[in-house]
Order: structure tokens, then C-alpha cells, then sequence
């Protein structure tokens, strides 16, 4: 399997935490993806046994590589264009979330993806984290019964973000930046696509981040009629003992299941308890790349790749226009 | 101060819990409220060293009495009648939440209110309870700095609740009965009246329990900008350790603070930890039957027993009809 990778602006590390677990897969080419310097791409590749060749172009180094794979984490507002060109060449895409930071560069997406049939997921990691991908086990196993309602919780440090994350065109919004991950979770716990959503957002007291929103808030119904909803913020203080606080709760019809603090916590019939959280099953890229050549199932099919990034970009959508929007 | 209490189907005890601390109090009248049984009241009386005449009507109980003060907690559906009769007449009315069960019945209670200038609070005990209370006394303090969200949760066990609770008409709602403690709290740690509500809920799969809606969820923004959610349901276990799981986080400018299982926790510059949480400085039922005699201000002005009532009607219009409602 031939792989390539094109920036390094988000989640590339994703792709090293277990490339080792693709066999037959080899990094051929990396690429800083328009604006970025190559060097921590050709670093990381190095440390996990790769000498791939640099390139200043991304397309001449699809063009000329001709890759199975490309991994996609140039800059924000690129990963549609990088993503369908790719697909339309029948390379299959690991593109960092959100894939598109417009409906219409979405839909450019879908359509290259239809045409090619190449596949591409985004780099939910989270999803597959060991206590989120237990808890997932455990709800879609029947532990909380029918599920009714899905809450989660994104909480980020702030610090002090490059001059791309302060600009809309070019950082696309907070909830689809780092409220994905929450809507990620919505869309597998509820077990189901969107319905409809309501959101908010503001940029007030957002410690000089220009147009970054430093607070949003989602409410979702799902098809399905589960309720569900999203909190969103970069208020963590820098001396918080984590970087993030990702949190869900799923209430159902014979139980409630947590995810907090790495934790998961389930109350039964039987009572509450923490739950021991075994080791990760899957790991993100290792379960997509693996998919591609028939040897299991990809935890995230196609469809929740769009549904997510769809999502992600209704709810702003709400947020900047005040308005119930309907899927 | 002459003293009366109308019925006892919610938060009555509240009266008991500090009516030791109300010098010169004096309970002279207890009535059943239309359709109860006043054994409850007459017990509960006794034990605190009361001996109420009984009445059948609690009309005629008033108007007999001529108290100054009057506890509301007869049918659900009753509590506004009641409260502006009792107010109409100069009697300040400790009043079951909700205060009304429409927004017509609220504005008979305002303008009975506003005429007589007699007072009013909603049983908000949870507002008053040590962990809420010593919370609430923080952030007014600037434990997280400027506040920019609010996040409240109620979630109930249900267990098997009587009739009245079936049908809309005498209940109310949820949001209104369960919900209306995390719109108090949204009220008093936003320190903002309520700008507007996008809300759902749903009464599927509420265990047999007829109209009564079993999760919800509200979105406010407030009008002074703070963003808020509400989440609201009646999924919690019969096995959980507790009858509910009440939570608020408040998340500002400079920190994060969270009451959750009856603590405190704080992030903030200094990092995480856990507050020790004081008794409780003010009883709900002490603190407005003392105010009433200008000894002390009460931790809830009118205007907000006015506002929530008016936040959880307008939240259970807003889920009933699927429209942004703005007060």
C-alpha cells in the first residue's frame, strides 16, 4: 500500500500511533501541503522507519507517487480541495476534520467520492479513544437500554492560537473545529443521523483570537428521536490538570453511561460503578487503512463522514443565522 | 406573623426545615387545598410544636385567619388561584414552583402582585441547598472571572408517579416541575434575565406515565450574553445511590466551577481542587418569611420568581411548538 501525507497542520501524529499495524503499507512521498514546512513530517516518518521523498507540490507528488493513501492535514480551508482531488484520482483519503469548511466543498467531496467509489474517513480520533470506544461498545451492546439522550462536552485550553485560527476563512468556525469530536460522538452514541439543530456561539472575551468563537452550544434532535446536545468552549484555564475535559453522557431507557476524566461510569439496575476501561481494540488509522484492503470493517462507514462534517457545518450554520435548521 | 398552609403535594417541608429560625411565626391554619388530605401538614405541624385549626376551604381559611404569610402547595393547577387570591388580599405567598402552570395564570399572579405589593417566592430550595448556595456565593464573587456559560442538569428517578402527573393539564410539564431548578440556577450564576429558549422534549418510552414528558433539553441565551443549557430527565436508575443527579457548571473568563454528587470543584489560575462546602448560611422558607419583615434581603428577588416562572413556560412552548421563542 502506497502512502502519502500532506501537511501537518492538525492530527497527523493519528497516523503514526499505528502505521505499524498496516502491514505492507510504505510512505512514499510527504508534502507541507501550500504553506508549511515539511520538516515535522519528515521527522516523524524517520522515527517510524520511512525515508519518504519531500515534495514542494502535493498534486505532483499524488501525480507522480500514485499512492493507495494520501493522509490530508494541510491547511483548514485546503482539506476539500486536497481531499476531492485525491478522490477523484481514486486515492483513498485520511483527511483531518472537518473535511470541508463549506457545504459546497463538501458536496465537491461526496460527488468525487461517488464517482471514484475511493473511501475516506476524518480523523475522529476521539471516537477511538479507549474509554470512548468502551463506552461505545457498551451502548451499542445495549447497556443503557434505548437510548434517549446524548450529551457532550468539548473543553479546550486556549493558549495562544497561530493568526489561522482567528480568521473564519481560514479556521472555519469552533464548531466544526473542535466541536466535531462532540458531534462525532452524538452521531455513534445516538446510533443514528440528524434531524434537526439550533445552535449559538460568541466571540466576545475571546482573549484577542479575532473572529474565534470562544463558546457555542448545540441542541440536537436525531432522527431516530434521540435528544442530544453539544457544549463547546475554550475556557479550561492553562492550569487545568488536562489539556482537554471530553465528556459524554448517554441516558436510555435502563441506564446511564459517562464518559468523564477517562473514566466510564455506568448506573443499572444494579447500581453504579466505574467500569474498567480495557486497552483500545482499533486504532483510527490502522482500522481505516486496513479497511481498504478487505480485512475488517471500518468502525466509521462513509456516511458518517459526511453526516458529521454536514452536521458540524448546519450547526454554525444555526449559530451565525439564529435560525432552526432541519437536515 | 400569622401563619397558614394550603396542601402538600411537593415541597411543603421546606416550611419545617427552618421554621424555627422565623421569630414570632405562629401556624394558625392548615387546609387539604381542594382535593388532599391535610394529615401531612397536621403531622408535620405538631412536630413542630404547631397546632393549626383545620380547614376544609381554604378560602375560608384565609379569609377567617387574615395571616400574613401563606404557603402554596395544593394542586399544581391550583397554585396561581391560590397565590392571587392570597396576594390580592395582602398576604405574601410562599409558593410551590411552578407559580403558574400558563403564561395567562402568571400575569393574574404579577398583576395581583404588583397591586397589592404583597410578596412572592417559588420554593427553589435547590438554589438554597449548602453546594448551590456556597456556589452561587463564589462566582458573584469572581471565582470564574466574567461568566460566559451555564450548564444545569436535573435527572430524576421516576419511579411510579401519581395520576396528576399523567396529563399536561395537571402537571404542568416537565420542564416546569423538574426542570424549573436548573432554570433557577441558570438565572442566578448567569446574572442575566433570559434573552431566549429553543427547547425539545419527548414523551416516548415514559414508562406508561401518559403525557408526562420523560427528557428535555433547553438552549437559552440570556440578555447580559451568557449562553446556557438545560438538560432534564427522568432516566436515572431506581438502583442509583440517589434520588437525583444535580449538576451546574459555570464556565468564565478566568475559570470553571462545577457543583456535581454535593461538591465543589474549582479550576481556575491555582489548578483543580475541590472546595469544602459550609452549611448552608440562609434557609429557603427563613430567608423570605425574615425578609418580610425587613430583617434581612431574600437571595431571590421577586422579578426572578417572576422570570423563571416565565423561562419554563416559555421553554415548555418553545419544545411543545418547535420555535425560537425570544421574551
Amino acid at each position: 500500500m502506497k502512502f502519502c501525507m500532506i501537511g501537518s497542520r492538525g492530527h497527523y501524529p493519528y497516523v503514526f500511533q499505528s502505521i505499524g499495524k498496516v502491514s505492507g503499507i510504505s510512505l512514499e512521498g510527504v508534502s507541507g501541503g501550500c504553506e508549511d514546512d515539511p520538516a515535522p513530517l519528515v521527522k516523524a516518518a524517520g522515527k517510524a522507519g520511512f525515508s519518504p521523498k519531500v515534495y514542494d507540490d502535493w498534486k505532483a507528488m499524488l501525480a507522480e507517487v500514485s499512492p493507495d493513501l494520501v493522509a490530508v492535514d494541510g491547511p483548514f480551508d485546503k482539506h476539500a480541495e486536497m481531499a476531492a482531488w485525491a478522490l477523484e484520482r481514486g486515492i483513498h483519503v485520511f483527511c483531518e476534520k472537518p473535511i470541508a469548511l463549506t457545504l459546497e466543498d463538501l458536496e465537491k467531496v461526496i460527488a468525487a467520492q461517488k464517482r471514484s467509489g475511493a473511501r475516506i474517513i476524518s480523523m475522529v480520533g476521539l471516537r477511538y479513544q479507549a474509554d470512548f470506544q468502551y463506552a461505545l461498545q457498551l451502548v451499542r451492546a445495549g447497556a443503557v437500554g434505548k437510548v434517549k439522550m446524548v450529551r457532550a462536552q468539548k473543553s479546550y485550553r486556549l493558549g495562544s492560537r497561530p493568526e489561522f485560527f482567528r480568521h473564519r476563512a481560514t479556521y472555519g468556525g469552533t464548531i466544526p473545529w473542535v466541536g466535531s469530536h462532540a458531534v462525532d460522538w452524538i452521531l455513534a452514541f445516538s446510533g443514528s443521523a440528524f434531524h434537526e439543530v439550533y445552535a449559538t456561539q460568541t466571540s466576545e472575551d475571546n482573549f484577542n483570537h479575532g473572529e474565534l468563537e470562544v463558546a457555542c452550544q448545540c441542541l440536537f434532535t436525531m432522527k431516530n428521536g434521540v435528544q442530544a446536545m453539544a457544549s463547546i468552549d475554550y475556557l479550561r484555564p492553562s492550569a487545568a490538570p488536562t489539556h482537554g475535559d471530553d465528556r459524554v453522557r448517554v441516558a436510555g431507557t435502563e441506564g446511564v453511561l459517562e464518559v468523564m476524566d477517562g473514566k466510564v461510569v455506568l448506573i443499572d439496575k444494579e447500581g453504579k460503578r466505574e467500569l474498567s476501561v480495557p486497552p483500545a481494540e482499533r486504532d483510527l488509522f490502522s482500522d481505516f487503512a486496513n479497511s481498504l484492503t478487505g480485512k475488517q470493517e471500518c468502525l466509521v462507514p462513509e456516511w458518517e463522514t459526511f453526516e458529521l462534517t454536514r452536521a458540524c457545518l448546519l450547526a454554525r450554520e444555526s449559530a451565525d443565522t439564529g435560525k432552526i435548521i432541519r437536515f
